[in-house]
């Protein structure tokens, strides 16, 4: 059943599962079990702001509010609001002075990674951010192979332009984990997703002097 | 009238306002009077944005929402959501590789800044950023006297400690204006707070030499 956005535009599948996720990530859990991708993130986001190992959050759902009770002795209560398409990625923050920005997204598929997963906004906002030499990726997750990858941006808008050019739909796994870099589910944290920006950033060119003017 | 969150903190009259900035900066303006200090900001990041000088956004105020109707052919309303204490501070992004992240802030004090405009997980939040070789910093608005600096965190972080020690509750005019980076209003963008940036990146040790792990 398709929903629409005020504007009239399409409601996107992820966002309108969003919702469900922040309320799950809210109760207690007494295991790791069933977490979502994005539960993991946050797990790990966390366990790296504890260490002193990187800043990165999650950015919350931007929302239109339209209205709001002040109910006496007890806390606000938004009574009516919409939800917005979101102009960036989820992710961002930094880590060793690097400006880091990423989405996460997950399929079923085994061979390849869909191109449909991602919306223009966040191609264009990770084309923005890499002009700034900002690292930007994506987390990507083979649910049905269990296996996980940072993968840049860099390549991935190359896919992406090559498929509005009437180019595949979908990037091949193969490439996925010979450009990517696989991270390797741990206990602390979960997802240790940095291990592979630390290989991204010693294999990036960003790394060696056209940065911060030198 | 003091209004509580669902944990029983008191809520901050500066996130009450926020819901009401929001619809405003949505609709049309037909000139720049009245723009909040927030607005303002946003629509200089738009700016860059948009030239490519950096990529900065607000975050969206983060909501704890627990009723979605999903009516057909339109689009899903939130029906019951709650305001929730943001963790971090409001703007972060990328600018020429740094990462920035920052706070604006007006007072209608004329001669010093009250430390009371800041919250203790700001300023948690700003260490950390600075560990990770951030550039955090407020953009500060004396709006009586028509002024507007860049200070940067590390001496703002200073005086919160003095004061927690029993020191000022207020950072002198004086010390914003001599440490910090006077930002003059202009046409494109309203606030060109990157100029002070630049002036505050001259002056800073982040970019010589240990940044980066060189």
């Amino acid at each position: 059943m398709p929903f629409h956005y005020p504007n009239g535009s399409l409601y996107h599948h992820d966002a309108k599962a969003r919702p469900k996720k922040q309320l799950v990530s809210s109760r207690t859990r007494f295991d790791n079990r069933g977490m979502s991708l994005e539960e993991e993130i946050n797990e790990s986001n966390q366990y790296y702001r504890a260490r002193d190992i990187a800043v990165i959050y999650k950015k919350p759902i931007p929302l239109q509010i339209v209205k709001v009770d002040y109910p006496k002795r007890s806390a606000a209560v938004i009574k009516e609001a919409y939800f917005r398409r979101p102009s960036t990625t989820d992710y961002n923050g930094v880590y060793q002075g690097y400006y880091l920005d990423f989405e996460a997204k997950e399929t079923k598929n085994k061979a390849s990674f869909p191109l449909k997963n991602f919306h223009q906004h966040q191609i264009d906002h990770m084309r923005r951010c890499l002009r700034q030499a900002g690292i930007c990726f994506v987390i990507v997750r083979f649910v049905s192979l269990d296996r996980l990858f940072v993968y840049p941006a860099s390549p991935l808008i190359t896919y992406w332009d090559q498929q509005t050019n009437g180019g595949r739909k979908s990037i091949p796994l193969n490439e996925i984990s010979a450009t990517g870099f696989e991270v390797h589910y741990a206990l602390k944290p979960r997802i240790p997703y940095l291990k592979a920006i630390d290989q991204l950033l010693a294999t990036s060119t960003i790394d060696k002097g056209d940065h911060h003017g030198q």
